[in-house]
């Protein structure tokens, strides 16, 4: 299933993707219910999917991060963050970074390079805290695609990278979230990143050095996570600077698209 | 006014606690309604501050921290966080590591070193971004006392601090919120830590390197700020160490004491 959360009119609300069995073309139904804190029931009304306005798809209380996860991008950035480590390297993003699939990133007038890192993010459905590697499907709810936006600039003069990756709308999510995916499934998804078409990242998420089942166990090992806390598993080679005016995309098989355009603020 | 969040029988909400007019001895008195989200009343009923449990003040959707914020702190940390910096040290906690005033504080087996940092604290008030520093006086709701446990171990270990400050029970609020103090006021307060009554820390907060209305304009600079977000402004020097079973407690002037006893898991 593909779960959104939309606005239309005045409402919002979540809502299932599914095309037409006629034309083939994506509408969304709304559900009435949160399908994260308990049964959702269709509410019988459904909009194109192009009539309505996608949002970030869950409210997390929590966005975690890792860090330096693909090996090549491990090498291209070493000047910034140093070698691989044993464990991964956990990082958090305020809840008011995440904005939508389609929304605008805000470019900060005090950072001179904002670079985008497409990134598979996984979506927590249930309070779990020091979950072992074999019980971790039972936590992840679905999967969704995210862009962990980054100062780079600032990333390499705070040293701890909340700035850096914390300004409001620095974590595009969606445009869906999809369930139903075994984690091996999600493990062998190609990755791309566009900006303004051009491709820039081409990974694959079976690349990862630390897997989903060592990245939530070690992540709850320490930290209770809960319904729709979102886990962003890091980003492959290819990482770069996207300016005011571009339009950065990421998209995975069979997950979708984000495409967010870069602006300033004024 | 104090206002605390505490648990009595099988309800929880907040209360405005006061001294009896005749024997002097504080008792929670029971607020409708949400001092944060909206208007609240007195709802009637009042108990003994003895006889309730008291929980964090509040329940933020972020607690951001401030790190390097005291000279000498600074001094005795060198070898672990390097030297001072010009800029605000950013981190963050996650909500999760939020526990009560008396609550106890969970030692992680895979830490060889849990410090205590205690801290003055902040709630915030109204959403707000990029706020100058003339105004931040209007978007303090009140102040707390906190204390930043850490792991120093993993904080070495790790570089990014998240997870040697995000464990579960790392961050101890309250007793309760103390409202109505300029930030004149909040800045020329006693600090003092003790570990089984041993004085550990002893600062006042006018040692601050990065001051409240900075430390606001820095944070809301780059992301928005939500009604009851906390602020911890950092902790004087004197951290050490503290084992299980012993109890530690930071006291502001006027804002009140937290006592938190330091406890294994099994």
């Amino acid at each position: 299933m593909r779960i959104a959360r939309f606005a239309s009119g005045d409402d919002v609300g979540f809502g299932l993707v599914e095309a037409d069995s006629d034309t083939g073309e994506d509408y969304v139904s709304r559900l009435s219910g949160h399908p994260l804190l308990g049964e959702v029931k269709l509410a019988g009304e459904r909009a194109k999917l192009t009539d309505v306005r996608l949002l970030s798809p869950v409210l997390p209380t929590k966005v975690v991060c890792i860090g330096k996860n693909y090996t090549d991008h491990v090498e291209e950035m070493k000047n910034v963050t140093g070698e691989s480590t044993d464990e991964p390297v956990v990082f958090l993003k305020p809840s008011t970074a995440v904005t939508g699939p389609q929304d605008p990133v805000f470019h900060p007038s005090v950072s001179e390079q904002v670079d985008y890192e497409g990134e598979l993010a996984l979506v927590i459905s249930r309070p779990c805290r020091e979950v072992p590697r074999e019980r971790v499907k039972d936590v992840i709810f679905g999967y969704t695609v995210a862009n962990d936006i980054t100062a780079r600039d600032l990333q390499k003069k705070d040293k701890q990278w909340t700035r850096a990756k914390g300004f409001d709308s620095f974590c595009p999510l969606g445009p869906w979230i999809t369930t139903g995916l075994s984690i091996e499934e999600a493990q062998d998804l190609a990755l791309t990143t566009t900006v303004d078409g051009e491709v820039r990242q081409e990974g694959r998420t079976s690349q990862l050095i630390h897997d989903i089942p060592e990245i939530v166990s070690h992540v709850s090992s320490f930290m209770t996570l809960l319904p729709g806390d979102v886990v962003l598993t890091g980003t492959p080679a290819g990482v770069g600077p996207v300016r005011e005016g571009q339009e950065v995309s990421v998209s995975i098989e069979g997950l979708g698209s984000i495409d967010n355009r870069v602006v300033s603020r004024d």
